[in-house]
């Protein structure tokens, strides 16, 4: 086992909890500190900090014994803190990592995991040199149930090589004037590109984004728009991303194999009948289609932590999905096929 | 809130975990070790016993912290135990409930509450003397996303006042020569009879049990058979029990109500087309199927039972769903239709 | 090659079309009409006649070159009439069918052969002595491609010998007084007999009814029912027969076997997904869900009967469900289970 | 009514057949004879012809009083024909739709209309000069159950304008050899091109091929190729064509539109569980996938044609799809988008 150095090793220490300390109390924040505290086993919320202390303050009176630290720097170095959760905003997230790293403490990093190809990459030289993982990047569908059972599907070979990955993500709708053209790539694509390169087992080469008629709701918006990820090995990801849809939060997904394929199964709990048809519900939104991942996701996390290391997606993987997703952006502001351009592979990500 | 005795009332209470000790530490007691231990906040295993002394030293080496100790009584007085896990097989239950009630502390008992309509008197009358539910019994479905789903839909209105309720419980074997006749109804339909008591709201009026044609597997074994619940207010539930049936884990369900119908639906998380079809999972076992619905209840009863009272199945539904189970094993036998008389229900069930 | 003597053997005889009478020209006699005018090769309508001259004189314009026949009995007797089709209602059955045996003409007799046992064994004992089969009638699920690929799936033994057979038969809504609690079996649940006897390829030997919580739409109507049809091997079939359910006319059918289920899938073209949930359509009625079936029928009954013989469901058929049919009036009526005593089964129904 | 020239005008017109002649009796030719003689009413083939006259003569026996014409001239102009069905090779149409328009007679074409765009426009000037239609091509797939209802829902309005629409086209497997490259897009994507105009109500501008990794099956074969078809409206028509795929002959589609989906169903008749999992058919092929189609198309010509016209699929969209076809081709050859460029539209197709 690989251990970290900020864990108290003591003889009881499997029925010590992982202390963690969270940066960013928004939202998001605050609905981790909300699962570290009532849902998952094995840890607990011992620091908080935010831009905004009175945030910080408010959600630390849900994390029973979490303290209100004036900085990340301070909340990084606080001796009660193992591990750190990052659910700031993307700008912030490489002062934080870094200094993390430095005191050898875990970290899940919500995604992305830095907004440029450069901050990435400050980052996975950093991780290198320290020479093990400490970093997971929050692309939760990979511990989706469903998305986990396709990825097994296409593992065991059953249905032979994987030729094309259709994935169509749709949102019911977004805010009008705040939600902008690259935030479907960067914010919303970035999750297909993920299980794309993760499913496929390989890396985007070349990206083209197609902007079809517009949707009329949200009329300012490009929207949707239809993404190819053409992989180095020749595989097809086609992506539609549809984010004024109304209907519902609808992900889907299919391998189309060799001699088969394997789609992600609807949801749906029930099946209702009535005014002349049967029914299934369809989310009405990321938190409904993704707790049990997020929950799954955290499960793990904490996990790889208390050994003082990381899984799932990794510091490359975040610096991969952040080169693809700015192709994606230069290729649906130009219209042409733009090549994705990776750094070489560092072992440690072997 | 309503709190019981028995727990540490200190400042810092919030963050403290419940203590349980667990009674029976066979196959269920393990797996719910663990998962106080590993899956779910909020609680942690502090004391283990059983009849077998070196199961329980065995399973307390899976619980950092937790105590042997030689009776369900010594366990029960123990000062860290907050609250009791009954695991132990049914005829112990009684034994063991009563003086947890005595004590003031809250319970979890794994189906059935006891073995006799007798014994589960003895404890409702326990639990009615002491003025508040303590007992929750471990009728697992109830906390099944889609049973949940189904229950809203049903008390929605919105098909009308449900009429049927059509349920199928298969397995895909049984073990031969342990597995009894009588088992299929008190082991096996126990669990349809609870939820249409729940879905129906209603109790069971008469049962009649028809054995049709034998399954050549397992062939000594009365299998499989189909049940008939007369509910008090008219609404039927009928049950088919195969225990033999091969091909997986299934469990269905469909309310027909007045104007609509809604059913359970498969739980595949993946459709795979090869050879010539399409194709979905049935789940292998009652573990894969019902591992989140085990991970909910536990969830709900921790957080009961840190405030010191009980929620879901209560000492009630266990004795009612004895009564059917008890005439549905003489309707099996007789061939006849066998009413079930329960005695008045005390208002603390109301 | 099993002839009839009225069929026009000239050299040119696979290019005639089978001249066909149709006796009662109501709602379902001008459907057929219309089939075998417009929809179906092989066939033409040559004759026509219905208690109401005016409605049979209306039926003979849709059916270019059809005459009008003042009775039954000219109708069948006419020579450009090499075959009959009964669309009367059920007590004028036995008085057409009979000459039309006598004449050597093909019939096809839509359901219920006859309306009491013993007109049915009349029927029998007339197409015994004539030593072939010249009679089908008009259960018509047995032509329905997903019947017959459930059919196909118990007869493959692929899994396992059947056990149970669960079939629903819901109606969206009968026109209130003139529909009767009989008629829940008579006219409705005899199709749900003659895909249980078909499937289980079985006669019915026992037949209990229930009467669940009435449908407050239909208020005087004891609706729905539930059927109990032992078989005599010992399968069970259980029927749902609920007929003001509003939301569609479902027809659902499911085979329990030793080793795995075959069940009916629903039978919409389309998913749409919109408002939070995916749907597919249930039929409005029985014209929408079997009307392929019925043309199937018809080109079986057209092969058949160019040949000069018969296929499908038979007249023993026939007697067999109005057996049945009448053992479960009784049962509903008295709460009883009622067995059904069959005659001897002539050989010519092997 | 638009009556054609040749049909026979006598009082009891109604009552005859349309007197079909067959060109080219191959696979397809003998099919459609079994059809219009054995299943449809309302014609019959009264003349055949074929390169090879040993297989017309062969053909003729099927279709009792057919006779055998030398050429396609004399099949068009024998007196006892009425309409007619050309099954003959691609580059065999033009000959033989121009003298059937010549005579007035209504022509129902397999596809492709004609193998070039040019020969296409000699058609529709001829058809154009004659001032009605009289040509319907075997686009198949507008009669099929499924599309149909596709079309209404988009048409209805329910879910939005039409965005998108997502078509995979997947072939068991195609003759090693003999199916080349252009195959897969001027024999296979011409069925997704025709019903992406059809369905999206609007010419396509546009066409890439992308060709992604290959399938190990069928190795000399550039399998799969993706379609990207930008319609003039804006809405994007995408296109998997997979042709050896191994599992079925599978057939999807789904429009993604403004506020709601809508997706072809499977076509599975039964649902069948054994083995760990449920289970529905994916056809065979295309026979099994669209035998009702087909039926239905040719309903609906022969209903036309006694009419003296034509329905369905016209000369222009035989030309557009050929249009598109080349277009593709030469896209999938050098990688590039390829715009479509179509003569006016005459008014005759409005």
């Amino acid at each position: 086992m690989n251990r970290g150095p900020a864990r108290n090793q003591g003889p009881d220490q499997m029925t010590q909890d992982l202390r963690i300390g969270v940066i960013g109390t928004g939202m998001i924040g605050q609905d981790h500190i909300r699962r570290l505290t009532h849902v998952l086993a094995g840890a607990r919320v011992t620091g908080v900090t935010d831009t905004d202390p009175a945030r910080a303050t408010a959600a630390a009176t849900k994390a029973p014994g979490a303290r209100v630290h004036a900085s990340a720097e301070a909340l990084i170095a606080a001796d009660d803190v193992d591990a750190v959760l990052i659910c700031s905003w993307g700008p912030a997230h490489e002062a934080a990592i870094l200094p993390a790293l430095a005191a050898g403490k875990p970290v899940f990093c919500e995604k992305p995991l830095a907004t440029t190809q450069e901050a990435c990459l400050r980052i996975i030289d950093a991780e290198v040199v320290l020479g093990r993982r400490l970093i997971q990047v929050g692309y939760m569908r990979r511990y989706d149930a469903a998305y986990r059972a396709l990825k097994a599907t296409v593992d065991s070979g059953s249905i032979g090589a994987p030729l094309m990955f259709h994935s169509a993500h749709r949102n019911a709708s977004v805010p009008e004037g705040l939600y902008t053209d690259d935030m479907a790539i960067a914010d919303t694509m970035v999750h297909d590109i993920d299980v794309a390169r993760w499913l496929l087992d390989d890396e985007v080469a070349r990206v083209r984004v197609l902007a079809p008629k517009r949707n009329s709701v949200g009329k300012d918006l490009r929207d949707p728009i239809f993404g190819l990820l053409e992989m180095r090995g020749g595989a097809l990801a086609t992506v539609e991303v549809s984010v004024n849809i109304g209907y519902g939060y609808d992900i889907r997904g299919e391998i189309s194999a060799e001699q088969g394929t394997a789609e992600l199964a609807e949801s749906n709990p029930l099946v209702v009948k009535g005014n002349g048809q049967f029914a299934g519900r369809v989310p009405a939104d990321w938190r409904e289609r993704f707790i049990a991942a997020y929950d799954a996701e955290f499960a793990s996390w904490i996990a790889a932590a208390r050994d003082g290391g990381a899984t799932g997606p990794s510091a490359w993987d975040g610096y991969a999905i952040q080169a693809v997703s700015d192709a994606g952006i230069e290729a649906a502001r130009t219209g042409e096929t733009v090549a994705v351009t990776l750094v070489e592979k560092p072992a440690l990500y072997a």
